[in-house]
């Protein structure tokens, strides 16, 4: 790989010397670790992909094998509109096998989401033994876009924080590997791209006129974020501070931290469960 | 594209003129329709990646967008052990989005999928508008295997078909395009394929003894998959036997189906639903 320095530790929101860090810390702009150009990038991307997608292979086998280990990971993709998180889909998960994979995109709740608690509709999309779940916004809206327009009380914000480290520390006691990553985009970029949604008619799709309201709270949500993370960063549940305004390199580094994450769980192809020179016998003679 | 001639109606069981086929009438090592050998298949598969993902972004758009056409894409893929399912899967389908697509497999059915009707867990996994779903194995193994290994009685079988008739008209009804493929393997190279399987550590996990034991109902599989086929074909939801001894060409013949099938919706880009100048406003004030 291209990059000089480990990702999981150069993006980490927690320093390796314990300095939690925030939005504020990382500059959008910035590429760390990253020698390359865009070109480069790209082709680091395709390079990679197979690395990722055989990782994922052996997690899958390994969760589909009785002899096997039965681990899954969960990747939370976060940040602002326009941050980039559907191309993190397309570009780095989708290299992945979709038999392995399950996607999941949190938008406002709906009515029936509303009436249970707010990790209700998240538990149903968490990873199966052998799988990547990998969830575009999150339990985390609850206390970031709940935070910044009020729509909960901060005591109880104050309370979920609380609520989402038991809950992804009850995951990581069963075997998944979470990695958590905030798309950090900057305000200016962010309106740029806006802007060209509404100069392509095969982007208006994506364009929603509440996105430029939020513009308004910017700063709210750039706190909310620090909050959020300080509040539930943990070493089996990491915070990443991704830059954002480069799309090529925010798809690189979030490979690189999938990689990681699989290449941590350090698995092996499952055992035979059967005895391999009787079925070959067995299956000569069918 | 390379094929010489559209592949739906090439490899749709019912043809033009109404004759309806089989597995005994088509070849598992012929490829209809297509001239290039190997390595052209390949190329082949990697340039209709791009048109097939487009597609699906515009039925994507379309869903998302409250102006847009609620359609939705649901490819059924059955077929022997080693026909190849999990092959389309990664290399033909993982070229699409993840975000639109849901992937599920159909095992044997669990302890509580059992108390229910037969299609209670398929109907879970239907395609939201905007969205394709894939079905690993389907609801047709409730008239497959249940009537190679008498799982279920003769006459329930025959309800069944009438079920599943009334089903995927329905689904047609509310839009959703229907897309059934029989993966056709010979039996000889699917005792190669699974030899493989014994001779690669890095492949025992997909073995299953089941599998050779399966082997001895071989004929009768293929008369199950004839009637079913025969019960459920439809133009509104039509069956392709696909020949799979080449897995090349099974890969790019169904992909060419998926293809089809999006083209067939004749989608536009959503139109916005709101005012684009007054946008542009708000945004450059933002």
């Amino acid at each position: 790989m291209d990059f000089a320095g480990n990702p999981r530790e150069l993006l980490r929101a927690r320093t390796h010397d314990g300095v939690q860090r925030g939005p504020a810390d990382v500059d959008p702009e910035s590429k760390p670790g990253y020698l390359g150009a865009k070109a480069q990038g790209e082709q680091t991307l395709a390079i990679r992909s197979r690395r990722l997608s055989q990782l994922q292979e052996l997690l899958y086998a390994n969760g589909m094998s009785g002899n096997g280990d039965g681990r899954s990971v969960l990747l939370v993709i976060q940040g602002m509109d326009t941050s980039g998180k559907g191309g993190i889909m397309r570009n780095v998960v989708g290299a992945m096998d979709p038999q392995g994979v399950r996607a999941a995109a949190f938008k406002a709740p709906t009515d029936q989401e509303r009436k249970h608690h707010f990790l209700w509709r998240v538990r149903k999309h968490l990873p199966p033994r052998g799988f990547v779940s990998v969830f575009d916004r999150s339990h985390y809206e609850d206390v970031l876009i709940h935070r910044v327009r009020e729509l909960t009380a901060l005591p109880e914000i104050a309370q979920r924080y609380g609520e989402i480290r038991a809950f992804e520390q009850e995951l990581a006691d069963q075997g998944t590997v979470i990695v958590k990553v905030m798309l950090h985009v900057s305000r200016d970029e962010q309106q740029d791209r806006l802007a060209e949604r509404l100069d392509r008619p095969d982007k208006f799709w994506k364009y929603h006129p509440g996105d430029v309201d939020e513009r308004a709270f910017w700063d709210e949500y750039m706190e909310a974020y620090r909050i959020a993370i300080a509040e539930t960063d943990a070493d089996h549940a990491p915070w990443f501070i991704v830059p954002a305004n480069h799309k090529w390199y925010s798809r690189i580094a979030v490979q690189e931290l999938l990689i990681g994450a699989l290449e941590s769980l350090d698995l092996q192809w499952p055992a035979a469960d059967f005895d391999v020179t009787e079925e070959k016998r067995r299956l000569a003679e069918s």
